[in-house]
């Protein structure tokens, strides 16, 4: 079933999954479409953003954002078109980016939206990647935390992953040397061809830690953490003095139980790492790290864009429907590029 | 014996030690007095500070510091008189801060030296603690990493400890609410009666984390870890989002051996706090990360002595002959201050 007029879909949180989720933790439901009051707007939504961190939101442990509630519909980002406005500054035909959710209607009062403009208008769900939360944590993670010089190594996890592309890209803007690491012969090849990387490692291969010190003879002053797992204890004893390590994401451990993990316990190696090598980590949530931010961030990746410095690929389902094998997929590194569901096939009227 | 003009007592690393070192790993020797050559100036030393860092450069593994080659004298900041010159920034009777090591005689062409000056002519050793590279780590760790605001929670490892007393001082001076963690009732009593902590746990207790928690009831902004071990593991559940962990030292773990502890592997559970609570986590060696900045804390540092706002407890050790014995307790957390060798009774003029 697609997009329809009368009916809103909307996919709920079923139940709250115990490590990997499956489809059973995910329920489609339907209502009828609502209506905006004063003040507010109603949204349709044309694309829908899938990404790492909703696993977190999916289980209520605290966590850097509320989880979701069982029953309630999935958060999540989403370019939609204004269909009806009660509020000044919206009218029907307005393409906004807004957090309306794995649903195809949404009411909003405007809080939080932003309507497209520039580049992202020729490409309107670039608003959900490179020019959108994507770009926007690659770009001030390795940039304000990460603080790459000329001729520095930079390794970077998930390297054709939305984020991990854009950083490495980034990085190479910078003038350093980037070394991706991804799952798989077809995405290293992607990297090192497409992306620019100056090698790019499988981190299914046996011998990543070897790969990895081979590939980075001076060392590694800055990984971009977004994976965790075997990749960070690979990386660990490659790192400079006063390496930076921005942490975005901890993929690897998203699907793991609340348990630890079996030992030798690698802790004391890490602090131990951290004082001797005076490292810098950091963790960061971009919308609440970088509130003013992305502005500069927008017109700088623009720029970019528009000198064809930058390669961003997408992995596009299709339908609302495969919205749940999508992110599921996603979270087992399934996907090839930034997940983006298209809900509905309207393109922006050329202005 | 004690020091002589003709004979230079020095204490060696006869081997590095294994775990915990033992007398066996130093021995003493003795030789003639060195004379200086052209621009270089005879140091005779008064005062040797004995600190924690020091067990790191006993071994061979990569550090931050070169190691002690086995053989050599056991390097060490000093506080030392200045018996001969040929040197025109230097005369005899000068009083210096060196690193001329555990030694009681030893040539320095004046690079690293400075002269006493200020409050420490009344208390060289001070030189060598509060107004020296102990009070600098505590206050550069505290106030650049730490960045404590007016009513946050500081958590200060080592409590009364030569940096330790510092930072939660410096902090309550900033003020912060301020817990302590130290070994023992003493030490603890002494954390709140003398150095003005809102509180201080006993490490050795079972129940440090209930402790912990009771009396951080709005979380913990910043801790300052010199540590590591248990202590880190009852902090970091309480770490509130956007906390700080300037790292300037894990005594627990310098006498630990190569392999890594048994599981469960506790580092996925630091790395998801640093991404979920967005921690700032950074090691420091303060003489190579701040090294223009003596100055500006040496004055500030002066000025709270004279305010008397400061308490800086010292725990002497008298000559040369009792400083192995004195380190190995230093690691064993036997000394209540920071520790300092008196080599000799010499005081400075009254200028």
């Amino acid at each position: 079933m697609s997009q329809s007029t009368e009916t809103n879909r909307r996919i709920v949180l079923a139940s709250r999954p115990q490590g990997a989720p499956t489809q059973e933790n995910f329920r489609q439901e339907q209502q009828s479409v609502p209506q905006p009051g004063k003040g507010e707007i109603l949204l349709r939504t044309i694309w829908l953003s899938l990404d790492p961190y909703m696993r977190g939101r999916m289980s209520d442990a605290p966590s850097y954002v509320a989880p979701y509630e069982v029953g309630d519909v999935l958060g999540a980002g989403t370019v939609a078109v204004v269909e009806q406005s009660q509020h000044n500054d919206y009218a029907p035909g307005d393409w906004v980016v807004s957090q309306s959710g794995w649903q195809d209607y949404a009411i909003s009062n405007g809080e939080g939206l932003y309507k497209l403009s520039g580049p992202v208008l020729k490409h309107p769900s670039w608003a959900l990647g490179m020019l959108g939360m994507t770009g926007f944590t690659a770009y001030m993670g390795l940039l304000d935390i990460g603080k790459p010089q000329p001729g520095e190594t930079v390794v970077v996890a998930a390297a054709t992953g939305a984020v991990g592309s854009m950083v490495g890209q980034i990085a190479k803007i910078k003038g350093c040397r980037v070394i991706g690491i991804a799952g798989g012969e077809e995405k290293c090849r992607y990297a090192t061809e497409t992306l620019g990387f100056d090698a790019c490692l499988d981190h299914r291969s046996d011998d990543l830690a070897d790969a990895l010190k081979q590939h980075c003879p001076q060392g590694i002053d800055v990984y971009f953490e977004s994976v965790g797992g075997k990749v960070f204890d690979a990386v660990l004893p490659l790192m400079n003095t006063k390496g930076r390590i921005p942490v975005c994401g901890l993929i690897a451990d998203y699907n793991s139980g609340a348990d630890l993990p079996e030992g030798p316990n690698r802790l004391p190696l890490f602090q131990s790492a951290i004082l001797r090598k005076r490292l810098h980590v950091q963790g960061f949530i971009i919308n609440q790290d970088y509130p003013n931010d992305f502005d500069g961030f927008f017109k700088q990746m623009s720029q970019w864009i528009e000198e064809d410095r930058l390669v961003f690929r997408e992995h596009t389902v299709e339908g609302l429907e495969n919205a749940v094998p999508a992110f599921i997929g996603l979270l087992a590194g399934k996907n090839f590029g930034k997940v983006v569901v298209r809900i509905a096939d309207d393109q922006p009227e050329s202005k």
